[in-house]
């Protein structure tokens, strides 16, 4: 059986195939088209009822969230892959903990930048300058505590790779060869390294090439 | 070992408590007060760097935001107290996916409801009132899927109580009973039954009482 994966052009769908990747699990990718509101669909509502991406249909198993979908897959495979979740209770605590601060501090302000530099044209709205600058400012003061973090482990959650890091790379990308503000990882030793570490990995170099 | 768990008077705290008190562990709580700005002073930011409530020390572990912190002793203690996670990979999958539901669809809206119309005068802004008519039109959209979701299963995530009940608790208490917004609940049957059903556990009526 292979999972299939709705929405693989996106940044949040691409978090989950770097974590299937990463276990050596088989997928499919089935494309959805935001801009022509294909999210919207019936077929699409009856998979994800918010109107969101990315969902997994796994046999009988759908599931939605990219990090849910992640965690999901972490442990059911635990045993296969590269281990995402640590070895300890502790460490997966701490895996938890760098999840939810780049769900809830380094999400934010880097979605907003994607979507008023990138997207603001095809989507038919224009690019709020001071937005963008204020946006910047509070990413700027997220990497400055990756840098103090990462300044003491080599990955964030620890000295392993986890979801910790791996939620960050799509965004981080974008904001890296199309936005044109590396400036923000390099001027940042730590998170430069860091930043160098994860985005070489094989997982992610077949992601980004996959579309 | 008491786990020591800080800014207790705060809605993402109380998260955390119901969670200890589900669970059967004990704790005391440390005051931090967001108002005088305790959370930003050197002693507390070595403890959270971000700044925010909750953070819990236990022994030499000390963890931050407050759906990590669930996941940790729901996972540490799973076989004391209440079962928070499911029995099987895949129920936990479905917990976690409605964790994240209420993480990014849920709180945002009832939170910006709490800031305008708890807190407005308390921190110095003036209510926006488009603000909170827009915001409660998002939090009754999703509103409306929970009712769709709960006409199925007793729980968010299945037939068993889980982090993605609990997480709802504290800032729907206060749409609730401050803030003149039972309605909400009330027009959906549901999500009625499901809010009497969790709003009188023992763990909340306890966590409600402790301050």
């Amino acid at each position: 059986m292979v999972v299939k994966v709705y929405g693989p052009a996106y940044g949040s769908t691409k978090r989950v195939l770097v974590c299937l990747v990463e276990k050596g699990i088989d997928f499919e990718t089935v494309p959805v088209d935001l801009i022509k509101g294909e999210h919207k669909q019936p077929d699409y509502l009856a998979l994800q009822p918010f109107g969101a991406v990315p969902v997994i249909q796994d046999g009988d198993c759908t599931l939605y969230e990219s990090r849910a979908i992640i965690r999901y897959y972490a442990e059911k495979y635990k045993d296969q892959g590269t281990d995402l979740l640590g070895k300890t209770i502790e460490e997966r605590g701490l895996v938890e903990q760098w999840v939810e601060v780049e769900a809830h501090n380094y999400h934010p302000p880097i979605y907003t930048l994607t979507l008023q530099i990138l997207f603001a044209s095809k989507m038919g709205f224009t690019a709020d300058e001071n937005l963008i600058k204020e946006s910047e400012g509070k990413l700027g003061k997220v990497m400055d505590l990756y840098e103090e973090r990462l300044s003491k482990s080599k990955y964030l959650a620890g000295d392993f790779f986890s979801p910790a890091d791996l939620s960050n790379l799509p965004f981080t990308q974008r904001l890296v060869s199309e936005m044109g503000k590396e400036y923000m990882i390099r001027q940042r030793k730590h998170v430069s390294a860091w930043w160098d570490d994860i985005s070489t990995r094989p997982s992610w170099l077949k992601v980004k090439d996959l579309l």
